[in-house]
This record gives structure tokens, sequence and C-alpha cells, in this order.
């Protein structure tokens, strides 16, 4: 039993107020406890700003590079221990826990490589430079500079190494000061993250805050040269976005939200070819990689009619496949999901699904007396259209087969009502077809992923999110955007437009050179 | 006597509701009346969706372009009739007419310029393509694609022709169709735009709307492909961000507000020199230009404290020599400020920074009998740290010299007390000055202007909005970003990161090519 505690102001904290549980979610034991107050805002707030940001901006953006290769190679060297705390109190198996910790040791590595070969100093050009007057003597010439404020985080709880690691390294990169508030149900891992990082003194202190518990008042104290990062729900998310404090000072919130994914298999594809074998394998991982716990997870299934019967049998027959249970099993495949919360929640959701669809594996009944347990789900739908199957995440090991009739405008037409969404994949060989999915349903989605034969084996499944790719979504998915290589710096960094004397501009600020 | 209509669902509709007189505001003659209401909002944006975007987007990026140079052609024709407008209803001199119209068709030939290089087909490529794999069959490529939304422009009152101009430049060259709100007391010359624009029937129907009254009714039916850019006051500015629907829907909004400009005088500059001309130029410009009604123009003088006697003193000789009067009168060379209610916001103003800064030219007592005219007002503060120097704009021909030590941390500082801006110029010939003073205000700034006798006669001052520049700058300024070249057409557009087959991404969706 762990009292978890907050790393604020340079030193660990107790939480006060009510405790709140952890679980282990396969067994429902009490693991430890969070508690949701006791954090000074304020001083965590002055601590970052006054202390941690002038210490990062100290250094240069290869040196904070450096400080992210540290931090890779430390949740590398500690990863075992963290796969156990992320099977006890996350309910992932090894293979869960694995996907999220090196997700976030590899990102971390990903932005150390990245940040290497960026300029010494705390300028970054963005783009060419450019004539402005009549004569070249007068120019212009785009710069990032680093923003003297704090990035808030707040994780969710489904990845909270990955989750962390992907924020930390694009604000510490940025040469912004992080306060890390974990996801609660599975703050153990995060806690234990936040211990490692704090006594390796990898990062200059101040550079790197903690709260275990609510994080909410933090919002209220905000200012302009601060960012807000949140995953989460779409609710919780209007409530940030409209906080009025950050509303009046216009302080910039990233939001990474619910996002209702498709994946759409093309009227081209033929049962026993590598395409039909990869989205069959992809769309079954996506369904029981974290007991469906994925924000990119896949939720519909697009099937042209005529191969609806093979798909479904199809995939049932892999789902049957996947073992469920005490995810500390070797030889168990899917786990629980995280809290009793999401067990309700995702239970209620099969229930919604189930009013338009028939449920043809799985369902929310009990699979087990003790634990968060769901059975992997899969629904047909009734009727395409019915607005549940486009509007409700379902946050578990549940997906829908949606029937359409294989053409490129109906496919699109049923991925844009899910009101903008994270990842839509596409399964075909014909690239007429594939090229008019993707212009009909770029706009609503953040990432687009192709699969076909020749990258069936070559190729990461559209769940993974990779720091080279941006990361977020349109509407419903939250409007924000992470990673995707320097774009995921471009939060965190203020983008200036310098004019003057061609000489002075090229030379301080452009491409040529940089400052300090 | 006009009563202004506007141009929605392919015709034009009279307002109702209780009429807004529009005045001249140098005689307060009545010369027409806006009526808030009685336009169907629902209808505007289903047309605008249904019949202007899909026309728009028929079309590809370099025909757009071509549609743009018409719109500056058209512009540009009418001219002399629209500076007369501009000098009835806006109180502007020939000068300031020209600044504005002159600015709006530069802006659309600008981008005229630049969609003609763009790929054919409504697909941008983002960057270059980037290996995902362990091999290079797993390719990635960001794209942006138009949203099939609408921009909602709301416009400000001090530039009808230019601020209409930039907005629908960017929005029609990415194929979103544009409604524009006009500020209510110029909105003659708006009108009058809106009307050249229909008649000349360049623009496919549904691409431009034209509203005439209040447009707030719009905002709680905007979706999340609809983006909403607005140019006017920080108060006004947070009641559109915080909209419940806009925060529910997380659509886009794009805010450019108050902005306490600073103009920070080097220590090294002597007086009489090109650099010292140059600043006395441009700060008597801003003050006096468009009687000081620009979001660009200089509020704080920041001044060696051993120079203040002698920029003073220059600075009420230049501003003494400008006459202020009726701008149909060519010999005068400064106007009325816009409104009844921008003459009390002025000299209420003004009353605010009495109370910290000695009035040293002009001030808030009336000048002429009718009319809404105010001095040009020089203050100098006795308290440069005193708040309300920092945080009030005073919207109007107003400025307040701010002794400093000549330090560039003590210039930062003060500059960056405006808590964000969208410009700041520095007028030095010493390169170690000019380079701190940029790196310490940038992430404060949207744009930093450099002064310096190798400029003098060759830039446009920092009052101007240059559209190969961004425009807009973080916290109170609103947090918003227009024009910069290409990425003033990013609001409207979509990024996508497309993954799959390099064969695939590569040829349909990176530079090599485009669909479509």
């Amino acid at each position: 039993m762990i009292a978890l505690q907050s790393y604020v102001g340079g030193q660990w904290v107790a939480g006060t107020g009510t405790p709140v549980p952890l679980h282990d979610p396969a067994t429902e034991a009490v693991l430890g406890e969070v508690r949701p107050a006791g954090v000074d805002f304020g001083a965590a707030l002055r601590h970052a700003r006054e202390v941690g940001g002038p210490a990062l901006r100290a250094l240069t953006f290869p040196q904070r590079a450096e400080k992210l290769k540290l931090l890779s190679a430390l949740l590398h060297e500690h990863r075992d221990a963290l796969i156990e705390i992320a099977g006890r109190n996350g309910g992932n198996t090894r293979g869960d826990a694995k996907f999220d910790l090196d997700g976030a040791s590899g990102t971390l590595a990903f932005y150390a490589g990245l940040g290497k070969a960026l300029p010494d100093g705390n300028l970054l050009p963005d783009g060419d430079g450019v004539q402005l007057g009549r004569t070249p003597r007068f120019w212009g010439q785009h710069v990032y500079t680093p923003r003297p404020g704090v990035a808030l985080h707040i994780n969710a709880f489904n990845f909270p190494a990955w989750g962390m690691g992907e924020k930390i390294a694009c604000a510490l990169l940025a040469g912004v000061p992080v306060i890390e508030k974990a996801g609660t149900p599975s703050a153990m891992l995060a806690h234990r993250i936040a211990q490692l990082v704090v006594d390796s003194g990898i990062l200059p202190e101040g550079a790197f805050q903690f709260v275990a518990g609510s994080a909410s008042g933090l919002l209220d104290l905000l200012g302009p040269m601060d960012a807000v990062a949140f995953t989460g729900s779409s609710r919780t998310g209007a409530l940030i976005r409209g906080n009025p404090n950050l509303v009046a000072r216009n302080v910039r919130v990233n939001i990474e939200a619910d996002s209702i994914n498709p994946a759409v298999l093309g009227p081209d594809v033929e049962s026993g070819g590598d395409t039909f074998e990869q989205f069959l394998a992809n769309v079954a991982v996506d369904m029981t990689q974290k007991a469906g716990q994925k924000c990119t997870a896949v939720r519909r299934i697009l099937v042209p009619q005529a191969m609806v019967g093979e798909v479904q049998e199809a995939l049932v027959e892999r789902l049957r496949a996947v073992k469920v249970g005490n995810p500390l099993d070797d030889s168990v495949r899917m786990g629980p999901v995280a809290s009793r919360d999401q067990l309700r929640d995702v239970r209620a959701g099969i229930d919604q699904l189930a009013a338009v669809a028939d449920v043809v594996l799985g369902g929310k009944q009990p699979i087990a007396e003790k634990g968060y347990f769901v059975a992997a789900t899969l629904l047909r739908a009734r009727d395409a259209e019915a607005a549940v199957l486009h509007e409700l995440e379902v946050f578990g090991p549940c997906a829908t087969i949606v029937p359409y009739d294989g053409s490129a405008a109906r496919a699109v037409g049923l991925c844009n009502r899910g009101g903008g969404g994270l990842v839509a994949s596409v399964y075909s060989d014909d690239r007429a077809f594939v090229e008019a999915v993707v212009q009909g349903i770029a706009p609503w989605h953040g990432r687009v992923w192709l699969g076909s034969e020749k990258t069936h084996g070559q190729a990461l499944g559209p769940g993974a999110v990779l720091p080279a790719s941006i990361h977020g979504g349109p509407g419903r998915a939250g409007g924000g955007e992470e990673l995707g290589g320097l774009r995921g710096l471009h939060p965190y960094l203020q983008r200036t437009a310098v004019q003057g004397d061609r000489a002075v501009v090229a030379k301080a600020f452009g491409l040529d050179g940089s400052t300090a």
C-alpha cells in the first residue's frame, strides 16, 4: 500500500483530502492511494517559471536533446520493474506494458535524435527569409523561440508512460518546464517514472514536476506564456478549453479527445490475400491490445456488404483465440480495463451500441467473479446511419462492423460522420479508391493509415502513434496536434516575424546562423 | 441615407430590428443605418457549405489565385470612389484611405502570386516525406487539405478594406467560403466593397457572403470544420473564444486583439542621425495615421533617460505640424476617430494614462465643436512601472514616452509587461543590443521590427502589416496568427499525416506529385 506523493517545488509532498484508492484491476485489490489536494499550485508554477525554465533555456537545443537521450535510457534500464507495475496497477499484459514503455523511451530517443541536429542556442528559424521591400535590404525571417512559461500536461490513464513521455519530450526539448498530472487509475506507473526521473538528476531542478491528484486549480493560475496539453474525454476537454482564465488570457490549449476511428476495407481486397490478413490482424490487435483502451483503436469497421460474412467469421475466430485474464499470467493476451468506472462506462456503451447493432461476439455480461474484465466484443450494425455508432467512443475491447456499398463516396461519408478523428485506416490495393477516400476523409482526420500488400509485415499498425507523424484530430478528437517531428515543439514555442536590415536579420536569425 | 443590406443565400437582404445610425465622424451627420437582425444564419451557413464550398474546391489553388488577382484589380479599379466613402464614413484622410485600400488590393495580389505557384488540385504537401519503418517501404507524408467548412470573419471597424481583404485572401485561396461581418461604424465601405465583389461575379456563388449587423448568433451554429477569425477588443475576443458551442465542438478560433505596442530607442542612437529620424517619423506616423486607430500603432515609446528631453521636443514638433480636421479637406493630415463610442473610450483612456503620466501635447479636451476629433496626444510616464501604461490600449492618436535606463534587460522587461503584443520595434545600430532585445521580447511578440541606418528610407514602418510576415501575437494580443505567406492558409486547412506504402504515399501525396 503506497500513498502517492507529488513532486513540486523541489520536494516530494504528501497529498491531503479524501483518499482515492488505486486498484489492481484484475483482482480489485487496493494497491495504493492518491489524495486530491495538498499541492501549492502557485508555488509549483513559480518554481517552474523562475527555476526550471531559466535552467532549461540556459541549455541549447542539442544539450536538451542529450537529456532526453538519458531519460530514454533510464526508462529502458528500469523496464522490467516498470512492466511489473503496469501489470499490477494498469491491468497490462507484458505486451501491453512494453508497448507503453517502449513507446515512451522510443519517442524520447526520437526527439533526442531530432534535437541533436537543431541549432545551438534557443532560436529556430522557420522557413526561408523573404524580401519585404522593393529592394532586398528590407528582409523578413520567421523564428521560433521558447516561451518563458510552463507546460501543464494532463495525461490519460491508458498510457501512463508513453503519454507522459511524448509530452515531456516535446516541451523539454523546446525549453519549457513541465508539470505532469497523472491519470489517477494507473498513477502508480507514472509515479514510479517520476521518482526515477527526479532521482536520476538528469533534468535541471524545476524542469520536471509531478502531480498525483487533481490539477484543476492549476488552470486558474496559468498565464499567456503557458500551455495546457490534455489527453482524455471530450467532456473534460471542453471544461478545460472553456476555463474562464484560459479563455481570458489566451492560454494555449492542445486537446486530444474522443475518436471513433474507422477502418475501411476496400472492395478490391480478396479474402486470404496479404491486405486482407493485414486488415484482420490490425483490427484484432486494436480491439484487444490494452483491452481496447487506445485513443487510436478502431471502433468502426467499414466492410463492403458482400464481404461482411467472411470478415465477421474471420474476426470472431481471431478474437476467440485471445485469452483473457490476469495479465501477470504469461499466457494471457488481454487483461481487464483500468478501473471500475471504465468497466461501468464500457458496459453502458455496449448497451447503447447493441440498440442499433447485433452483438456477434462477447457482450457486456461479466466474465469473471473479480476484476474489471470485459469480453472482446464485436458487433454488426443493423443501421449504418445510426448516430451512436459514429458518436460514442466505447473505450474498451469493442468495435462494430458497419456494412457499406463498397464505394469510395459512401466510405468517406461514413468515416466523416465521426465528426473528427485521430486516425482512419484504409485497406486497398486499388489506387484510385485509396486516393478518393484519402481526399475525402483527410480534412476530418489527423492521420490516415494505408494498408496494402506492399506494407503487409512492414508497417506498424494504425494504432501506433509514431513521433514522426502528427497525433491529434479536428472536432470531436479535440482539435489538437502533438508530435510530428519538429511540429510537436510548436505548442511550446512562439513564432515571431523579424523584419529589418537583411545583413542583420539573415545573419542573426536566419538559417545562416544563430544567436546565443 | 443608405440602409445597408446583407448578402446571404445568394441575395441582398434588408435588416430588421432597431436601426443603428452610421455617421460621418467629422460632421456627426447621419449617412446611413444598419439593422442588427434579419439574417437567417442557418441558411447562410448551409449556402456556404453546400454551394460555395464545393464550387470553390472544384477549382484548384492556382485557379482560386486567379480569382484573387481579379478581386485585387476590382478594388484598384474602384479606388477613387472607395476613398471617398472612407473619407465620409470612416473619417479617413486620402492617405489613410489609400493605406487601407491598397493594403487590401496588395494583399490580394500577394496571395494571387503565391497561389499561382501552388500545386494544381487541393492538396498541399507539408514538408518532406519521412521513413517510418525499419525499411523505407513504410512512409509518411503530411498534407494540408481544405476543410469543408465556413470561415466566419468578424472584422474590425478600423480597416474595413484591408481587414476583410487579408482574411478573404487566405480563406478563399485555401478553398473555404467566407462570411464577412463588417465592423459597424465604418460598414459603408465594407458594404460597397461587398457590392462590387458580388456584382463582379468573380467568385462562385456562395463563396462570399456579407453580414451588416450582428453576427453573434452565427457562433452558436458553427461546427468542427468551420473557423472564426476575429479582429477587435480583448473583451469581445474572450466572449468569442469562450462561446460554449465553439468550445464544445473545438471550432478553430483565431483572435487578433489588444496590443500595447512598444518602440524601443537604443542607447547608441544619436539625435540627428538616420536611425533617430526613422524612429521619429515612424512614431509620428503611427500616432496620427488613421487617427492612431491601428492595432499595430506604437503606444509605448521606450526612450533612454538621457534622451527623453530631445525625443519629446522632436516628437512634439512633428505632431504639432499635423493638421487635424475634416479629412475631405486635402490639407488635413489627421481626421477624427471613427465613432462617438471611440471618442468616449479614447478620452477615458487618456484620463487613465494621465494619472501616471504627464500630458506634454494634446489631451482629452475637445478641439472642435462637431465631430469625433481628438488632438494628437503625447504623454511622458512619471512611473515606468505603472500597470495602466502596459495594459490599456488607448485606440486613438495617443502614445506615452516611457523612460528606461538604456539597458537591453530593462527594455525587454518593459516591453514584455504588455502581456503579449502584435509588434515591437527596436531602433539601434548596436547589433549586440538588438540581438539581446530580440531574444528577450520575441516570445511575447508576433513581430519584431528593426530600425537602423541601413533601412532608413527603405522599409515600410512597423505599423504596416505585410502579407509575407505573420500578423498576430500571444496573450493580450489574442494568441492568433494571420498572413505570413502560406502560413495564413493554415487556419482553413486540415493537416493530416498520411502513412503507407512509399510508392503510393510519395507519388499521390508528396512533393513529387498531387492528386486531383
